[in-house]
């Protein structure tokens, strides 16, 4: 089987013939159909992900899978050989974050679990669900399975972006029906913010950017207004569209201190901001007393909060019943062979999300 | 009639003879019986109040009084002469915050309203409902109808400190029972949020302040631990106190950039801290994105979001089934003439509350 291997920060991975072990008692091997690449991967590369800032390596990345169960371990139930699964973080469904249904925040995600690939007898690391490969062995709480109609090759954007996206506004800020809304920032995440705003009903959602490419995708996911943050003063046009008051949600998705500032500063009294963006190691955000006075907040979040058992499958029927848009997130398709061309195009700016497809 | 007419900033004020207008249509003439004293008004009085700098002179000070009806205007079907009245602000009942029910909110509550008291024809301005002086002339909007059988010299207290204290935890972080909870500051509103902390049933109420004779007083209102600030390490002592984790709620209730800092740094993850403390003009919050990625939050506070037509009634109430402390909060008694050493105490830090009985 083969996989995409980074050796070295900052530089391009290398496709490479791998050996896989099989699953233990609770674990599961995939054969991955699609993966999405996100930023996420992109930023461990580069060694700037606050939590992974120096990841192991050599590493296969990729978190944004979907694929067919291939074989499963002894003790496995939840899923049959044949099953449809996506892939995504659930927690250990045990710990004190896992019991109040914040599986994101689970105590027991990030403890390195077994080496599961090797080359040639050496070791060879994976982060997450490692979807840069044609096969995968994960733990059961990574499997989400999910209706056999829905094609792989969009749902697996479930898998962390869409996600982080549309359910910061649904889960996290509760964005209600008629409200006000900002979202800074229109990648892949950002766009499924948009799109969390549209579904839930706000009125007015204004995207900001310095790339009209991106206001553009911004409109067809319901952007009311778009402002090119190159054009002047961001919170002062903000302000403007809303008589003077600010916004009642705001969304930072470019993970930069000086927007969350921007994002928080566009409020109107009683407003949220949330920050989506997992801003660089050490980031300080600057918040004016006289401003947080008047009932604003301001509140971060780990992939939209999300509790993949109940939300993955939702958001699986919401696009089969065409109530998420996932095709138009789909700027291109690549095989494995051309990660480092989808990395190079994420930092470009040229791309909503690559999507790698294996079959 | 008299009044503490405060003539210049960082000044004494000084006891006068006044001449007070009489009720317009839609106003009320007060007989004061008690009145708070809060540092809101000692902030006023040294120009550090981040909402009134610059307050008009002389001024007439005092926001957390009680006293019964003596005249109503033609317009007034709502209280009658003899009702029993707690002041506090109301809201216009009318704008887009008052129709959300955050009317501390309001869009018309500080519009300057006409000048009531003069002295030998000089005009005296006044602040909120002017409550250090014998009579007040209010808006209908700012008089809630209590039982008679209250207590005025311990339930004007519910006028502006109970109300933020005990509402910050209730009605703005909405406590959960059972909950681990953080108050950095135990002067008069930060006894309670310690006891709407405990009225919302935490399992863990940690008080912090640097005075021992605060510290015991917060015992009194429900404190579980106490920590005195300057023994150490603030936020290190909150995780030794929590396996590590951090509180659920935290509180800020002193007013400066670094306690709200250290207030954000105690919580765990999915905590959410609540800063009550109105800081001075242009104070700027540092808050490191690490941690706010793990969905914790910061949130300001405007006195406890009440809702004064709902809420002093219900905390009257409270206090006369004895589940709510108020007599615990006055440390001493002083007739109008003793304003300024009412001040002097609160800036001390040796008093919760100075109250000024009229009768």
């Amino acid at each position: 089987m083969r996989a995409a291997v980074l050796h070295e920060l900052n530089k391009p991975m290398t496709i490479e013939e791998l050996e896989l072990r099989s699953p233990g008692r609770r674990e599961v091997l995939v054969k991955m159909v699609a993966s999405g690449v996100c930023h996420t991967d992109v930023s461990i590369s580069e060694g700037t992900l606050f939590m992974m800032q120096k990841p192991p390596l050599p590493i296969i990345l990729g978190h944004e899978g979907a694929g067919v169960v291939e074989e499963i371990g002894e003790d496995i139930t939840e899923v049959a050989v044949g099953d449809h699964v996506v892939l995504s973080g659930l927690g250990c469904g045990r710990c004190r974050y896992c019991a109040i249904a914040m599986p994101m925040l689970c105590l027991n995600q990030f403890q390195r679990g077994p080496i599961n690939y090797t080359n040639k007898g050496q070791n060879v690391f994976h982060f997450a669900q490692a979807t840069f490969s044609e096969y995968s062995v994960v733990p059961i709480n990574s499997c989400i399975k999910i209706r056999q109609d829905a094609p792989l090759d969009k749902v697996c954007l479930i898998g962390c972006g869409v996600t982080t996206g549309v359910l910061s506004a649904i889960n996290t800020a509760k964005v209600r029906p008629g409200s006000t809304c900002l979202v800074i920032g229109c990648g892949g995440v950002g766009l499924n913010v948009v799109q969390g705003c549209a579904i839930a009903g706000a009125r007015m959602i204004i995207a900001a950017d310095i790339l009209d490419n991106k206001l553009e995708m911004a409109k067809t996911f319901g952007a009311t207004h778009t402002i090119n943050s190159k054009s002047g003063d961001l919170v002062a046009q903000v302000k403007a569209l809303t008589d003077g008051f600010g916004v009642d949600y705001s969304f930072e998705v470019i993970a930069r201190g000086p927007t969350i500032e921007m994002a928080f500063e566009s409020l109107a009294p009683n407003g949220l901001c949330t920050v989506v963006g997992a801003a660089p190691p050490g980031t300080i955000v600057h918040i004016n007393t006289d401003l947080l006075f008047y009932e604003r907040a301001l509140r971060g979040v780990f992939l939209g909060s999300p509790r993949p058992a109940y939300d993955t499958p939702m958001l699986v029927d919401m696009y089969m019943a065409g109530k998420l848009k996932l095709d138009e997130l789909v700027s291109q398709n690549l095989s494995i062979d051309g990660i480092n061309q989808a990395f190079a195009d994420m930092k470009g700016g040229k791309v909503a999300r690559t999507v790698i497809k294996y079959v």
